[in-house]
């Protein structure tokens, strides 16, 4: 027991007391009940409640010499909330399952918390953090549930897009593969294992790729515009534009053509690149602003999707069983 | 690749070949939308959802030389769908978080979904799996939510037992610990290692302890009918009788005294012990059928807990932040 040190590890601590800590890190709950309890009752006002689960586990997800305790946070509740904004819905709580070896540090744990508040307060204000779980792992692995609402609109689906639709996209589109390209060039050592980031060796482009990487920040409120606009499909791109596109074209039958020129100046980082967590929608009418279109829907081809008529050579992102090499990360 | 073999790695398959795999062992979605778009859409008819998320880790939490595959299923959603339960709510859906090796087989994700859909048909019927997630880890992690209706019925919280109510609960209390202790003192090598289990060595009795430690059964649909019974607090019994009482009675501001007479055969089991996941709750009224008085609600004295009028030495039940040795486990 070290319980009189200034940060202790979480292994010389009661659930209780790390669990009083990281609560004290977050947002007053709104729920009817909220963290405490067997379970959170929330609020699900149309009747219906919009769930995902996504998980981030240290080596294949993320690098602790790379990612902060506050960065691991913000992006853990960010990809989740992107899930819950691609139905057309509004992120409304989160349940966090943490699993952490016994020598993390309290002040970890603090900082993770703030992550998670910081991302909810900026991404989807009035979601908040409502319940969770705290086990030991050799492994720190985080589990965040993400719940939200529909307001009485109906579910935007991956399924529904229709020959004749443009293919529109809002947020980013290969910033966080280059600010991974980043981490992976300038801050390994000679084995390819990462070292700490110093920002004052990167460039101002460079950086602002790398923070959106750590700290993705897809504009989320636009997932409800893009549903009251009609947008007939939507999914957010997590994988890279063309192997999500190839699944959005899959469910709906059709295929997708991409105009490269629409993608700014880095049109194969866009194309390959996951991570950004943009929303990706078709709509039969007028696109809303803070969409801009890339593409459009046509008739099923052989290919499920085309960029400039051309099928589009090698995959097109992250598949975590084929991709993960302990070895080299 | 060796997509041909007839059990392959998962490392060897693609997230999507794997997720069919699964989808095949469950139950069909009855979600207005199920597993397959970004998130799913669930019903919620009174216009509130229960929500909770429990993990389990190999090694704190679960040994694979004792637990199969189906066993670690049909516990992950066991102690998820109690929570629900101990609400007073009835569990409709779950989203599964599942972290693996790659070199874990298909076939023990097959065994594992078939666990899952086997928890949820005995103890919470109409409950199915509906999301998830799949991603590669070092350590065998499942974090599961559950997601529940009150059906209209306030919630039973742990903080509503008052003086002169009496103390109850539902389901077994010990077994799942002594079912543990067969594991430790049986299943070990001399370096204290777990070994296969060999249940023709065991006792009847030991069989069914080891039963309910590595498929709990607790009888979950009395948590809705105690609600409807009045219930003035409930909690589910996962960290040991006296322990959780301590916090029943800690959240409610009052002690609680236990009768160890009314604790069966092996009351040192059944106040030291958890994972059975047992009803624990308070009534003020008739206690209903399923439900057995083992104490009563009285002020608060020093000591949350009196067990035969004495404090109960000693801790309760296990708190995984001071419990877990990797070396003993």
């Amino acid at each position: 027991m070290s319980a009189q040190h200034p940060d202790p590890v979480v292994g010389d601590l009661s659930e209780g007391a790390i669990l009083r800590r990281i609560l004290a890190r977050l947002a007053a709950s709104h729920a009817e009940v909220g963290p405490g309890d067997d379970a959170a009752v929330l609020a699900a006002p149309d009747g219906r409640v919009v769930a995902t689960v996504d998980t981030l586990v240290h080596g294949p997800d993320f690098r602790l010499a790379w990612s902060s305790a506050f960065d691991l946070g913000w992006k853990a509740a960010a990809v989740n909330l992107a899930d819950i904004a691609a139905m057309g819905a509004r992120p409304t709580a989160l349940l966090v399952a943490l699993a952490m070896p016994d020598t993390t540090r309290l002040s970890f744990v603090e900082d993770l918390a703030s992550g998670l508040r910081a991302a909810c307060d900026e991404l989807a204000p009035g979601c908040a953090v409502e319940g969770g779980d705290l086990t030991v792992s050799d492994t720190l692995t985080i589990a965040v549930t993400a719940l939200g609402t529909l307001d009485g609109r109906a579910p935007v689906l991956r399924s529904g897009a229709r020959p004749g639709d443009v293919l529109a996209v809002a947020g980013d589109l290969g910033q966080a593969a280059r600010g991974l390209g980043v981490l992976f060039a300038r801050f390994t050592d000679a084995a390819g294992a990462p070292r700490a980031v110093d920002p004052d060796v990167l460039t101002p482009a460079e950086r602002t790729d790398l923070a959106v990487q750590l700290r993705p920040s897809p504009p989320l409120g636009l997932g409800p515009v893009a549903a009251d606009a009609g947008a007939t499909s939507m999914m957010d791109v997590s994988d890279g534009l063309v192997l999500d596109a190839s699944r959005l074209a899959a469910a709906s039958g059709v295929s997708v053509l991409i105009d490269s020129a629409a993608l700014g100046d880095d049109p194969a980082s866009a194309l390959a690149g996951g991570e950004d967590h943009a929303l990706l929608a078709t709509f039969a009418g007028d696109v809303p602003e803070g969409f801009r279109v890339i593409g459009r829907v046509v008739e099923r081809t052989g290919d499920p999707v085309l960029v400039d008529g051309e099928p589009h050579d090698g995959r097109g992102g992250w598949d975590p069983y084929r991709d993960w090499d302990a070895r080299t990360g």
